[in-house]
C-alpha cells in the first residue's frame, strides 16, 4: 500500500523492523513509549523525577535507547532522563532515503519540544555525540542546556573530512560490509553469506572484527541503510564537521575521547577520532565561545556509558557540576 | 571570525546579502520581522487579523516575501497572513552547504510553531511549492490545515526525476549559469562576464532568457548557491519528490499547473512540471488518500501570485470554501 507512512512505500520489507515486531524485539523492565513527531514515530523510554533536571541520553549507531539500560538507575536519581530509538533503529520508524544528521537532529528538536518541554542536558555517543553536537549548533534557541558529546567521530565518519582520516580509513568498511549483505531495511539478510564475505571484503585492519553466527539483538534492530548513509557521505552531505562546530550556541560541551589507534605505516584509525581531530575539535569550539571540557579515557571502550557504567554516571555527574558552579 | 552565526565562518563574503544590508534591500511598506529560529534568523513580514484562519505565503528559488505584495491586501481581508524570506534569500541567514529541502522545511516547522502559534493553511510558489509539499507530509502533527502547491517542479527540479525530466532537461542551466559566474553568497560576482558568457553557456532552449544589464532586487536579495544546490542535486539528495508524495498526510491539496511547453525534438521542459509529471503527483496523492483539487492554467505564467494576483487570490479563496464546506 503506498502512503502508508508505517510501510515503505512500495519497498520490500526485510526480515527484521517495526513491520515485524515478534521477530524484532524482546522486552525490557522499563515501558517504552511511541510519539508521533509527523514524519516518524520515536520510539523512547524515561525514568526520574519531572522535578528533575532533564537529560536526553541518544545512542549509537546500532544502539537502541536499552543500550542505556546499565546507566538509568544511577542516572534517575539526578535526572529524569530520555533515551530514544533514532529513525531507523529499535522501535522508531524506518525512513528509506532519508538517513541525514539534519532530518535525525530535527527529529530530536519535535522531541524537546513535544515531549520533554523544556530546555535539557543532551548526551549522546558516536553518532548519537554527532547529533549532541547537532543540537548544540543548530536546535531551537534554548533547548539544549550543555552537551556531552560521548567519543564522537568527528571528522573521521565524513567522506571528505577537513582533517584526519576520514570514513573509509576508519570503521566505514565495516558499515560497507553490513549494508552490503544485509541491506536497505533488512531486504537481503545475508548474515551467513556476510560472515563468509568479510574477510574478503574488509580491509586489513579491520578483519579482526568478529562476525558472529546469528544477528545479535542490536543489529536485528538496525536498518543497515544507516551504514549506506555513513559509506556513502549522505549522511552529512550537507552538515560538514567543521563548519557545525564553528556554528555552535550552547556555553558548555564534555568531550570524553576513548580507546584510539592510528596504525603506523597506513594511518588508519581504530577508534572515533585521532588526538589530532579531537584537538581540532576542542580549537574550532573554543573559538566559538564554547567551555570545552576534554577528558581522554584511551583505556575505555568506545561505549563507555554501556561498558563502564559507574565511570560514565561519575564523569557525567562531576561535569554537571562542575557547570552549575 | 569564527563561529559567529551571521558571518560565513572564514568564507568571503560578496557583494550582496545580509551583512550589507545597504547594498542589497529596499524599504518596504509593510513592516519586517526577523525570528530567531536557532540556526538561522528568518525573515517576514505579516499582515491580517490574528482571529482569522492563517495562511503561510513560501516564495520561489531568487524571490523574497515581497513578491507577494500584490497580494497581501486582498488576503488579509480573509487571513492572518505570514510571507517569509527563506534560507538563502531576503534578510534571512545564509547558510553556506546547508540549502536542503529538509532544512527549508525544517525552518518552517519551526516558524508554525514558534510565530503562527496554530494550525495553518500553506501556499509556495516553486521551490516554495515543493516545501508546501513537503510540511504537507513532514510536518509536526496537526501543524498544517491543507497545502496549495503552486506550480511545483516535482519530479523536474531533481537530477534523478521517477518520472520525466530532470533538473538539467528544465531550467537546471540557469541555475547553473548563477552559479558559476556569481558564485556562493555572491563571492564572485561576475554579472557581466556571466551576460558576456550566457549564450555559450546555455543550452540553445533556454537562450531567449534575457540577462539584464544590472542585477534585479530579488537576484540581490539570493544566496546563488541555491542554484547550485538544485544543478548538483543536493537540495533534494535525502528527499526523492516520489516518496515524498506517498508520504502525504494533509487531507487537502490545491495543485495548480501553469504554463509548459515541451519541445518536440528534445523533449526539453519550459515550465514546471510536464503533464505525465502532473498526472503522477495526482496519482501519488490520491493513493495517499488525499483530495486534490487539479486546475490547470496553461496560460499564466510561473509566478500567477505576482502576474496575476487577482486570479491567484480568487483560485485561493475558492479552494479554501470548497474545503470548509
Amino acid at each position: 500500500m503506498i502512503g502508508d507512512r508505517g510501510g515503505l512505500g512500495g519497498v520490500a520489507q526485510g526480515m527484521y523492523g517495526p513491520h515485524n515486531p515478534a521477530e524484532t524485539y524482546v522486552p525490557h523492565e522499563l515501558g517504552e513509549h511511541l510519539v508521533d513527531l509527523g514524519e516518524i514515530e520515536m520510539n523512547y523510554a524515561t525514568a526520574g523525577d519531572p522535578s528533575s533536571p532533564s537529560l536526553l541520553l541518544i545512542p549509537g549507531q546500532t544502539e537502541s535507547w536499552w543500550g542505556y539500560e546499565a546507566v538509568l538507575p544511577r542516572l534517575a536519581d539526578h535526572f529524569q532522563v530520555f533515551a530514544v530509538d533514532l529513525r531507523g533503529q529499535g522501535r522508531s520508524t524506518r525512513t528509506p532515503g532519508r538517513y541525514t544528521l539534519d532530518l535525525m537532529g530535527g527529529d530530536l528538536v519535535r522531541f524537546i519540544d513535544l515531549v520533554i518541554g523544556r530546555p535539557t542536558i543532551v548526551s549522546g555517543l558516536s553518532s548519537g555525540g554527532l547529533l549532541t553536537a547537532w543540537l548544540s549548533a543548530y536546535a531551537e534557541p534554548g533547548q539544549v542546556l550543555a552537551a556531552h558529546y560521548e567519543d564522537p567521530p568527528l571528522f573521521s565518519s565524513q567522506v571528505q573530512p577537513a582533517i584526519g582520516p576520514g570514513i573509509r580509513q576508519a570503521i566505514g568498511p565495516i558499515f560497507h560490509l553490513w549494508s552490503t549483505f544485509l541491506g536497505d531495511q533488512w531486504s537481503i539478510g545475508a548474515w551467513d553469506a556476510m560472515r563468509d564475505g568479510a574477510a574478503a571484503h574488509l580491509p586489513e585492519h579491520l578483519r579482526f572484527i568478529p562476525v558472529p553466527p546469528e544477528p545479535p539483538q542490536n543489529m536485528k534492530e538496525y536498518d543497515p541503510e544507516w551504514g549506506r548513509a555513513f559509506w556513502s557521505g549522505t549522511v552529512a552531505a550537507s552538515c560538514d564537521h567543521d563548519r557545525l562546530l564553528r556554528s555552535v550556541r550552547v556555553r558548555s560541551v564534555l568531550l570524553t575521547h576513548h580507546m584510539r589507534t592510528v596504525a603506523d605505516g597506513t594511518g588508519f584509525l581504530l577508534g572515533a577520532m585521532t588526538d589530532q581531530q579531537a584537538q581540532r575539535v576542542r580549537d574550532l569550539l573554543a573559538a566559538a565561545g564554547v567551555t570545552v571540557d576534554y577528558r581522554s579515557f584511551p583505556d575505555v571502550g568506545h561505549a563507555m556509558h554501556g561498558e563502564r557504567p559507574d565511570l560514565f554516571v561519575d564523569t557525567v555527574l562531576d561535569w554537571v557540576e562542575s557547570i552549575e558552579r
